[in-house]
């Protein structure tokens, strides 16, 4: 099955890829190498492109998370796998031996490597990983589908931590990548759904995945929200945005005991308004990454379609295009999700 | 039983009271005349004797609302209670149509009207209530710890909606009158209490109270929480000081998935470090007055010897002699919890 060497991408700071030519890497015990299909881009993969993560990645890493791929070869003691499974990585590895741990929290481990920025990474035809760390697929799901799995698993999280009840009212702000897929799985679990965003081809791409959508540039979010709902506001609130007017709208547009949902990684500390709290006795729920509930959760809703992959996929790039594809990512205010198709496997 | 006219203090602005003569108020349909015992000087009284209320409050409003009493007169169509019974106002009185309402969250309706605020309150010998609005307390409950079950069922409420559990470690931001009794409250609940405060005499009463004490100015809060968890951190946070160094440490201080309870009215929005809420998946809990079993349970609490009166009750002063309560209460270091004792009833 194996060739002697494999292609894989390394980030070499910068904002630059280089695409070499690596050994074959071999499962050792516990571990499964993946012939890799598709890998999306991440926002995570754009901070590090944008240098924002050099000093946790440095410059010999390869970067990539949001994959699909099938199994080709299985490492010593590895049980429940057998070669050309399709199969998808959750890409964390956890201690084991700390409060979070001891909790039962292993997905935030005080010490948790994440795969892909910790480690290297999808971005290569075969990647070797935990076995711990693989979900299966149905054999029937399309591969460059299943790269959406990442993604949409962060959304299950999202909707699951927020409770998130049939009929009640929730508001996403901000519609990219992961804004969208949060709308899609919240709808999918009964909630009346409006995202906020500016971009208007954003904006055109929730509408056209059948969503209300409100532009706060051009339209009050908090009275379009008070009208909808008679004055109640919104029972769920996602922020997904990472601005102070995300921060801004997420209190204004919030029910009495709305809960709301930080899904962003505010990178500077926004002002809130506390008072509003107190007030209303709102509810935040910080909320990263995903249990392996949500991984079960998301390969359902991906295998069911719910998950609309022609319109949240707007291109596919070939690994040795890597570098073009960041580069048109970060310029382009057209895509949502990028993937790399790795590998030949379809 | 009357006179015909009994004492009131009127809040006329500027930082006065004016004691006055009243007509005997007479309790219409539905409502109760309470004779007031004992009513303790809030946080919020001091906030309108600070003029920061006017505009909602006016000049000719009679202030209190952290009572007891005795059951004066019945108005018609009020059942379950009789002359002479000891009792307490739960002082809220809601719209009962608006979402909040309908939701079954009473105490936090959108038109709430706050008693002793909103409408004539408890700094007079005679108090004209809605009957629902009453608790019936112990008839061997002393009035004067009576007067402080008003703010106990507020620390009951605020470790309630914690949903801290026997075992977990608590820190209280804030060791002022709600601070110490949301401490007393979480250690009745079975928490390992840290209570983190400036004011030197409040640590004194805080550790007279039993508690562990820091004061931050002068040792790392976070560092000892740590070390006091084996790097665990506080499983739930009280913010009870409405500061920015208390919205900067609630963070710092938290466990994975801790919860933090906003207590504090944060009149200025703080910059909130919204990248641990990710991080760390902390949720922040806003919590506003009391619900019914509240008072159920503070009143429980205030009978069974669980609140430290001696300590926590630091002066006493006659309603004629209101103007210089407000104002000892307002430049002194030492105090905790002033009573107004409105008459004589003992």
């Amino acid at each position: 099955m194996t060739a002697e060497t494999i292609t894989a991408a390394y980030y070499r700071g910068n904002k630059s890829f280089s695409v070499e030519q690596i050994a074959v890497p071999t499962p050792g015990p516990g571990e499964v190498a993946v012939r890799i299909a598709y890998c999306g881009i991440c926002g995570t993969d754009m901070h590090v492109y944008h240098g924002n993560m050099d000093a946790r990645i440095g410059f010999e890493r390869v970067i990539g998370h949001e994959m699909s791929g099938l199994v080709d070869s299985i490492g010593e003691g590895v049980t429940g796998f057998s070669e050309g499974q399709k199969v998808v990585v959750r890409p964390l590895d956890h201690c084991g031996d700390c409060p979070a741990c001891d909790a039962g929290h292993q997905h935030i481990c005080h010490k948790l490597k994440f795969l892909g920025l910790d480690t290297d990474g999808a971005m290569q035809e075969i990647w070797v990983v935990p076995a711990h760390t693989l979900h299966h697929l149905p054999a029937d799901m399309p591969l460059d589908l299943a790269a959406l799995v990442e993604p949409v698993a962060v959304a299950c999280h999202d909707v699951r931590m927020s409770g998130l009840k049939p009929g009640e009212d929730a508001v996403v702000i901000g519609g990219g990548p992961i804004g969208v897929l949060v709308a899609l799985v919240a709808r999918e679990a009964g909630g009346n759904v409006i995202i906020s965003e500016v971009n208007p081809n954003r904006l055109e791409i929730a509408r056209k995945l059948g969503f209300e959508t409100v532009n706060p540039l051009e339209q009050d979010l908090a009275a379009t929200v008070n009208e909808r709902t008679g004055s109640k506001g919104a029972d769920v609130v996602y922020e997904v945005s990472g601005s102070q007017p995300g921060a801004d709208a997420m209190t204004a547009v919030a029910a009495t005991r709305a809960r709301i949902v930080m899904v962003a990684i505010h990178a500077t500390k926004p002002t809130v308004d506390m008072f509003q709290f107190f007030w209303r006795e709102l509810q935040l729920i910080g909320v990263r990454v995903y249990e392996p509930e949500d991984y079960d959760r998301a390969i359902e809703l991906v295998a069911a379609g719910a998950i609309d992959g022609d319109t949240v996929i707007t291109d596919v790039s070939p690994l040795e295009d890597i570098q073009k594809a960041f580069e048109s990512l970060d310029s382009s205010p057209t895509a949502l999700k990028s993937l790399i198709k790795v590998g030949d496997l379809a």
